[in-house]
């Protein structure tokens, strides 16, 4: 082995996730060292008060609340970014690329927001910028879509990637309202007092854009996400899903078809015999489909302190392993693809009616969906107070001939709600 | 981007992975590039006979049946050995690292039986000899291993890393005895003529070697490998797996206790709600539990020529991209760690015992279990012809135990059979 030399870090940020990396780096040092021929030591940390007690204390003179002691410190070079927050995280990294140092982030907001002008920065300085921590944790999807799966033109991504929602979904399977799901995650710690992140999707469509991104080779931005939460979801739905051998669940799905890409997160229905189905609790899944690999599913931990920094490590053992290299450093993305008009998406759709129980009513719907040339595969019927629901799955079908036949068939009279569909996925 | 250079590559053989190979760097020379910096390119494929017609042909004056000619050609920089078997691919392999020429390795019985040996000549020689491909096919689970999870002190290695047992497992379940299940993995080309080397589980103990060791950094050898095939698996079992929420999975099993290693193939029953379980059919999975990750699960194709050969480019795609740096190029083992007895192995198991139905069995059993400490969790018995089947599972207990609790119960005159075990994943 080369004779080690001491690699000076930075972190910005010290609070759960920097002090577990500072732990981490400290406990795991020979580790490290084997892997890359280097020892890697915290040398300043940028916190907002440096008096504070933490978890694992850094060492004396470490920590700092002036960023420019940082960042002009020419004993740091290799910043980790774990404090979050769009701003002024952002503005700190642009800097810090700009005066040459790598950055590591843990920060999903700010790369699914800022990805390309960041990349553009850290391409002209010629300094790598990595980002395995800001997508589910420790499950290192980000390393094995750009460094495993080169050649395996990866062509779906589907993800359960938002823990938080998923715990909430298994309690609704076990009985149960959305307010008492909502209230049993906040009591486990699973969901913030304002959830509104979690439930509505936008966590999830932060990570999804990320994903996208780097398996399509293409900027996917956050704003671009189609997203729908979980608000709507009621027992009947969930019921329902259980009925036709299924359960719902909050699914990201990045599809490539051609040259266009669409990029949506949504409840869905996922068969009890998919992998997606099997993840448990607050745990994240992945499943990767492409060419050469039929699909790779990975599962795992998608939240925690350590989790969180234990990729952030992986990330700065990265970095040492392959400076001076051009082995994957650049942006993942090379290329412009178009946005495929959602109504163009393909999928199997399951639909909820709420109609009044008069006889040909199932007729005149099933004639509307035919009429749009989407054919039913599965069907319940179930009486409901004088009325009845029908729940129903269609084979796939472009997304715009479901929502066409629906709209004639939410103004029948006979229809007491809107129609509620969701994506299936088999 | 820098100025790309052409990387001369080298394949001993040149069969469906190696076709493949070929077939994947003409397609993706693209990406490759992206990645790199670099074109690769077969210039020289080893074959018995060069006449012989080829899925994708190779370039003109590829193929020879010649190994000097290969191993002396200049232009070539790089070489897969997708060929198989122990010899003569061994020597092959030997002599190219020693003349300097990094080498990626699709061949697990080499890799388990001489790891050792080959890097050791790697290491003398400087160059990188890597072996993805070589345990689950397109599952990236060696790079994950030693790139993302470096500091994860990984203790525990569960794997399905055969996917014709578990096809057959799979089947056995939905009814139908161990012949009729090997019947149909063979009608569907998933078993061989002669299965042995699935059934048996050398097939599994081989990977298992090959995993254990880059988990734990310390060398494990197939013949180390304690393995049980599942040729005695009767439908009993399987039914009594059902009744008591589980299924029944070839399952290898590596754990690091202390300082010391412990590494298994064998039938186990694994409870229906564990990611395992979900498995289906011909897929594999390993699960990884460390101290900063709790677990993440990979699962993917663990067989078929393409899917190997996805593998087989990301590691030539990581040798070319990490050439000149330190990083990961060497041996995975850096210590030498002790071996578990057997008998201090622990685990919750399944017991399967056929008796007579006289009153009493079953109290003269349980004393028999509690004078050594195993204590039962469940119990299922049921008539069978004047007889009576038990089965129990108990609570996690050291084989040893166990196994002198059995060894005691196997003599009483109402034993009609040796009792049957197994461990129990939960």
């Amino acid at each position: 082995m080369a004779a080690s030399v001491d690699v000076g870090i930075g972190l910005l940020g010290y609070g759960t996730v920097g002090s577990a990396v500072n732990r981490l780096l400290v406990e795991s040092a020979d580790e490290i060292e084997r892997a890359t021929g280097h020892r890697l030591r915290v040398v300043r940390a940028l916190v907002r008060d440096p008096a504070k007690e933490r978890p694992f204390p850094a060492g004396d003179g470490v920590l700092t609340d002036d960023f420019a002691a940082l960042r002009d410190d020419p004993a740091v070079s290799l910043v980790a970014e774990v404090m979050g927050g769009v701003q002024p995280a952002g503005d700190y990294v642009r800097e810090l690329l700009r005066a040459g140092k790598p950055v590591v982030s843990a920060n999903k907001q700010l790369v699914a927001r800022d990805g390309a002008d960041l990349f553009a920065i850290a391409s002209a300085a010629g300094v790598q910028l990595r980002f395995e921590a800001s997508v589910c944790a420790a499950i290192p999807v980000v390393k094995v879509l750009r460094e495993s799966l080169v050649v395996s033109n990866v062509h779906r991504v589907l993800g359960i990637v938002n823990g938080t929602t998923n715990f909430m979904l298994s309690r609704m399977e076990r009985g149960g309202s959305y307010a008492d799901a909502l209230a049993e995650a906040q009591a486990h710690g699973y969901a913030e007092a304002d959830p509104t992140d979690d439930v509505s999707g936008a966590d999830a469509a932060a990570k999804m854009a990320i994903l996208a991104t780097v398996a399509f080779g293409s900027r996917v931005r956050y704003e671009e996400v189609e997203r729908r939460g979980i608000e709507e979801l009621e027992p009947a739905h969930v019921l329902a899903a259980s009925e036709l051998g299924m359960v719902i669940r909050l699914v990201g799905i990045a599809t490539l078809v051609g040259d266009a890409v669409d990029v949506r997160v949504q409840p869905a229905l996922v068969a009890r015999s998919h992998p997606l189905a099997a993840v448990d609790g607050a745990f994240n899944a992945v499943m990767l489909q492409g060419d050469h690999i039929r699909e790779i599913t990975l599962e795992g931990p998608g939240a925690g302190g350590v989790e969180t920094a234990s990729a952030v490590v992986a990330d700065l053992v990265s970095v040492v392993g392959t400076s001076g290299t051009g082995f994957l450093q650049n942006d993942a993305c090379w290329r412009e693809l178009e946005r495929l008009p959602p109504e163009q998406w393909h999928s199997q759709f399951y639909v909820h009616l709420e109609v009044s129980d008069r006889p040909g009513v199932l007729a005149h719907a099933a004639s509307r969906l035919a009429a749009h040339d989407v054919s039913v595969s599965q069907l319940v019927q179930r009486p409901a107070n004088g009325a009845a629901t029908l729940e129903l799955v269609v084979h796939r079908a472009a997304y715009g001939q479901v929502a066409d036949a629906l709209r004639e068939i939410a103004v029948f009279p006979e229809v007491l709600r809107p129609p509620f569909v969701m994506p299936v996925i088999v």
